[in-house]
């Protein structure tokens, strides 16, 4: 795509003028037509709340749930929305059947709350403590990955939790793999998908996992606090609400497992139906485009950083490994004084990530993102790495 | 006040102008310049959310919290927001201890969705199913509905659960001697208060109760999506959190049992962040001119309606059970289609509520209801009944 083209469609951000953001992954955000539609639905909202709680919320959740899950690949009745990931893990953690000595395995390159979640949920049922298992470095061949996961399996693995793009490393994991072989070894799996969509095609009924978690206000750039949460079929009657209500709220009689997510109390849901929009928005521009463009930035961004700074990356291409983040090691140091510094000094926002007691950059490129960005931060690093030594 | 001094202000709402809204009681809706002030949060999220989320937001919600838990009479730390009342009682059945054969108390006049929520926890609990209090007909005497609650205790009782205003009967209960009491017999109390918020002062930490759950965007009108749980210091190290994230976001280090309540993952707190401005609106219109207005239009309501259909009500007097609500039964028949005929035929949004095998109209007045609206309603009511005979 000639860059003029991803400039043009940039200006949809309406991102403060000062900053160079370059963050994407972190939370988003949506861009204007999107939070225009999410205030169509909240005048709605706040002009006739009955007519719109008793009469046209249902309907609507249904409708932007048809859209997503067919985005999604999957049956609607296996979605609901939720408000992100992690409540998405929550619940999850909450349902899935753990007895004494059970085991739940994770991997090193998971985030730190979801190791939270599944460490209050394993001691509340008396399983195991989570099971980390290590993956290779660097990150070469999917098959050296997957065997990593596999070699810390033992006949109490009850259920794999793996992200689908990491967060602090930014790696796609190979989960279709995964899922494949804990089906053949009788292993559920629970994919952690925040970072995934938009930036990787989706086909969630195909895929084989039993649970997927997800935020839409990451990459996709739906509004903030629009997420869900796919269950596969056999697991539905086993998932258990952890804000329970009336379900739905005229008549107040859930069914399906589903329904119970529908009226969680009174709450504006305006996020979740501007998904449709947000999808909508990313098809016009084309997925293809949004990820070339992101592709061949955050290549330019790792190229660079490694150029300057030489240190090995984690994974040995970045096109093999990684779609919009570049992520490349940086010298030791304090990782939280370094993101400071460059938000205060350089007015850049880009997370500095301290992973396994090394420090690394993880730059985001979305379609307002540019090469000039990206040389801004280089000199940056540069200018704050030299007078910290 | 004189009637245009209400009219004036009730033009802080901005409602659909077909609709006589008589329901505030239900969810809300704020009024315009409560929006405005959420909007403004909501636009500093948008527009550079690193910033929002990793240094505004934590100092935001603390201010806010402090200004809220000024206005109920609570120590700020006593206190967290939640999304609604629904999500607090969740809080408090998932944290309460209960053990085998326990038992929990409410009354005939709780809400549908907490008794729903007590049956699973005592469930879960292996605790005995909820105890259901038969509270007197008519209410006349306080000291009845004390004695009425207490006549159901047993020695297995552990906790008492009461709304500070009932929402199928809009009655205000004697919570302040029900707490007395119940502290004397060594039981918890938790208070569901969504409508008690403006319509009554408050002031928590005084109450004596364990738990306080209520909705902020009832009658103080904040947005959507708003409420708090106060919890009494020595409940506090046993409350369990739903939603486990990072608790905060950075430093992720939750020391406060409050403090698992800030961060839950990516989300919009706006609703939480524009509560001030809604507290502070209410105060400025004066929280007694707010009532003497709702009180002076409720019992108008009741009065004509009572006349109108000749029935005995829950209450024997007005001024003493109820504020801004009146409640007043019809002759029976379908309480749903009943409710639809008034939106769809004559554009009035009144709940009708089916209570213990009777039909009841429940009349919220708020600032921008007037006379004009209820002898509407009451003609409404009469056409549509005299079709239904």
């Amino acid at each position: 795509m000639p860059a003029a083209a991803a400039t043009d469609l940039g200006r949809l951000w309406k991102l403060r003028p000062d900053t160079i953001y370059l963050n994407h992954g972190s939370f988003g955000p949506a861009p204007e037509p999107v939070l225009a539609a999410q205030r169509r639905w909240k005048a709605a909202l706040d002009e006739q709340p009955m007519d719109f709680f008793t009469r046209l919320h249902e309907p609507a959740w249904r409708a932007a749930r048809k859209h997503l899950a067919e985005w999604l690949g999957a049956a609607e009745d296996n979605l609901v929305f939720v408000e992100n990931a992690t409540h998405a893990m929550n619940v999850i953690a909450d349902s899935f059947p753990l007895a004494t000595g059970d085991e739940v395995l994770l991997n090193d390159h998971e985030y730190g709350a979801v190791i939270r979640i599944w460490r209050r949920a394993c001691e509340r049922a008396g399983a195991a403590p989570p099971v980390i298992a290590p993956l290779p470095r660097p990150f070469d061949d999917p098959e050296q990955v997957v065997e990593a996961v596999f070699a810390a399996v033992t006949p109490r693995t009850r259920l794999i939790v793996a992200s689908h793009i990491t967060s602090p490393t930014a790696l796609t994991l190979p989960v279709e793999a995964i899922c494949r072989r804990a089906a053949a070894a009788g292993i559920a799996v629970c994919i952690d998908g925040p970072h995934a969509l938009a930036q990787l095609d989706l086909s969630l009924d195909a895929l084989g996992c039993d649970y997927y978690a997800a935020s839409c206000h990451k990459w996709l750039s739906a509004p903030f606090g629009s997420g869900f949460l796919y269950v596969a079929p056999h697991r539905q009657a086993s998932v258990r609400v952890p804000q329970l209500s009336w379900g739905r709220l005229l008549p107040a009689t859930p069914a399906a497992w589903f329904e119970e997510f529908i009226w969680s109390g009174t709450r504006d849901p305006s996020p979740y139906l501007a998904i449709p929009d947000a999808i909508e928005l990313m098809r016009s521009v084309g997925l293809e485009t949004f990820r070339q463009h992101a592709r061949e930035l955050a290549s330019y961004a790792r190229s660079r950083l490694i150029d300057r700074f030489q240190l090995p990356p984690l994974a040995t291409r970045h096109d093999d490994w990684h779609v919009a983040m570049a992520h490349v090691p940086l010298p030791p140091g304090d990782a939280r004084s370094l993101q400071q510094a460059l938000w205060h000094k350089h007015r850049i926002e880009v997370p500095i990530v301290d992973w396994n007691g090394s420090r690394y950059v993880r730059v985001s490129c979305h379609l307002y993102n540019t090469r000039e960005q990206i040389d801004v931060l280089v000199d940056a690093l540069d200018q704050l790495l030299a007078s910290e030594a």
